[in-house]
């Protein structure tokens, strides 16, 4: 294996989850061990956008009470962007700039599309003769990549809705006089991986703990149906919890968040919501029956108070075997958690192409949902529970959370500015 | 003082809190130390009603385990009501319930309306020459119960509320590219104690933190100076965060949150709630401007995973402070914490009338809002921060947190049903 020597550059996009700062100090961590091979440690803000805009800072340059910080610090630290990479002037502009910086390394921290803009970086540099290794990181909430077990960043979103689950529940329970529906709306565009998540506030063995429905999008909504589980659920007990992803859809394939029989003062179509839907639901098929809803919205991708320590450690560990597997001389690749065949839980980190993790999207399995479309089965639970074991510790300042803050040193740009 | 012997009943009442259940705790600790005054420690199952319907529960038959659990569950773990006893027909029998078993100590964990029934209850038999002491535990994410400093349950829903809006803004200052307005709706109909708490989230020094823009109930809403307010943030940063109570109201003292000008299917007002309907003005007063809410709802008071440490010490000690003043000879009072005159932080346990109590509700105070109506004053930060501090060490089950479950071993019936 040829050795390679230069700058290694780190970019965050997309959605941020709880611990994708501990993706980026995986991969800091790892940067300082190969000095061989590895000069500079930069830090692009706001993802390709700062690359473009040759908007770099110098991550050495970063205490390490502040990297420390990270692992428990939500939001992108380096930035985020939603840009997609799709003009070749585009690429030969990032070309210019590791160039410019003799970028030899460049992981990109992010989901599906932030893949999709690594594997087009590094074709173009391969084409232009251009030697830089691009690893990428996993990142997103959703868990909708295909080829890695899961994604770091879903076992914490589903710990903290699992927990709030639990201990809404009990909530719901003290109030006994009336029938009462409590219904939760959590992420989950297309997949029902999150709104799965949930179900681990179940007690082993205790079917009726909540959540008592879970609706996701791979399940058309069927109104019928969806009365007449909640009406068993208030046969048995006196209150109902709900937990429905934001993007289920009816058997057309619309979505039920788009409300359009309410219009707002200018006679647009009201977006009121999946719960707002539900409880109109509910409101209009039980009498007496009191509904709750909750909209956490992106509380559930920022709570990292709540981070499961597993979650935390795969993120960490993904950027440590990024940054290992480019100086071992790979590129166009993302790691992927690979789950051990083993007793015991256990996950080790492999490579598949971007190309494969770009274009795919992993859809909740049918055969794990439930009979009747509306609970899940134990194939999840067995999945997923090893996700969320553990917490994070964080650092308290003066009752809140600490966050890292960085010092964002800036590097000098050598470039022209980047007319689009 | 003469001495008293016979049984105690404690019950629950109201919206429950993080740390009701730590109040229950301390009741229970102190009860057991007290013998030669109390036989048998009973619960009444759902408040009042369940001392109308004779549902009482052996308090001293649940395990150790199951009473330590307590303090790290939320939920009435007794189970609640909204019941008002308001007819002497209700009463009177709970006299003849309280003779029946011999009920010489009663403790109600509630706010303004469950303090009420205590001293109706008080009252009632005084006047008819039984002897039971009665004395009310604090109970209130509200915080806006006369006489007591703070009320148990408001420091833990506002470290929630502070720990989630720190966590948001990392969020919010990742995506730099859009200008974006984040708004949270809280709890708090008639008075902005909650909202405030958000406040908290600031690091001390550093204005431009979030939250930006703070909006409680006391304090109309003015549009112009609201959008003027969000312009002027969004021009020093990209991003602005909104917290808004969610029983705000406009100049002519009408809640924001129904929207009359939506409708329903049926051509009824939809209730948007106040970020749907700040989101709108937002949307409507600036162009290019993303938006983003959340509704955490019930989430806020039960999210013991998040509790205060000094929160629930508090409550457990209102429970303690209700037994010893009741075997002491207090009657007709509520357990009030007071603030000691000290350089550090510190309360001790009051007593104060129930009558007094019962009518008053604690407003936000004016002078602590800070100028234009959407900050809040440094005053409010000394008041508030101790509240938060510390965290309550829960016990984990599989990656969630365990609960409290009562065994409810009930406690025969010896009066007839009630018939009202």
């Amino acid at each position: 294996m040829k050795s390679l020597s230069g700058n290694l550059l780190v970019a965050q996009s997309g959605g941020p989850t709880p611990v994708i700062n501990a993706g980026l100090a995986g991969v800091l961590s790892a940067a300082l061990q190969f000095e061989d091979n590895i000069e500079e440690i930069y830090g692009a803000i706001n993802g390709v956008e700062g690359i473009l805009n040759e908007d770099f800072i110098d991550l050495a340059a970063e205490s390490q009470q502040t990297v420390r910080l990270l692992s428990s610090t939500p939001g992108a630290a380096l930035g985020s962007c939603r840009y997609k990479l799709k003009s070749e002037q585009d690429l030969a502009r990032i070309l210019e700039v590791f160039k410019a910086h003799n970028i030899r390394y460049f992981h990109y921290i992010g989901g599906n599309d932030s893949q999709d803009s690594s594997n087009a970086i590094a074709e173009y540099c391969a084409q232009n003769g251009y030697e830089v290794r691009v690893i990428g990181v996993p990142k997103t909430i959703d868990n909708d990549l295909v080829l890695t077990d899961h994604c770091p960043g879903y076992g914490s979103t589903i710990k903290y809705i699992a927990t709030t689950v639990r201990e809404l529940a009990c909530d719901c329970a003290s109030l006994g006089r009336n029938d009462l529906v409590t219904i939760i709306e959590v992420m989950g565009r297309s997949a029902g991986w999150i709104a799965a998540g949930a179900s681990l506030a179940k007690r082993r063995g205790n079917a009726e703990d909540a959540p008592h429905i879970v609706l996701i999008p791979e399940v058309p909504f069927r109104r019928d149906a969806f009365v007449n589980a909640v009406k068993d659920v208030l046969s048995v007990q006196k209150h109902c919890v709900v937990v429905a992803a934001e993007g289920i859809v009816d058997e057309a394939g619309n979505y039920l968040g788009a409300n359009t029989a309410a219009l707002d003062a200018f006679g647009h179509p009201r977006l009121g919501g999946v719960c707002e839907y539900l409880k109109n639901v509910v409101e209009e098929s039980f009498s007496g029956v009191k509904t709750r809803t909750c909209r956490p919205g992106h509380i559930q991708r920022t709570a990292t108070h709540c981070a499961s320590k597993t979650d935390s450690d795969e993120s960490f560990m993904a950027g440590v075997a990024a940054v290992k597997a480019a100086v071992a001389g790979e590129s166009g690749k993302m790691v992927i958690l690979v789950r051990e065949e083993k007793d015991r839980y256990g996950v080790s980190p492999g490579l598949a192409p971007l190309s494969e993790i770009a274009n795919g999207v992993k859809k909740f399995p049918e055969s794990w949902v439930g009979e009747g479309g509306m609970t899940i089965g134990y194939q999840f639970v067995r999945y997923a529970l090893p996700l969320i074991q553990g917490s994070v510790a964080g650092t308290d300042e003066s009752g809140v959370p600490k966050m890292a803050v960085l010092r964002r040193v800036p590097v000098e740009r050598l470039c022209p500015p980047y007319k689009k």
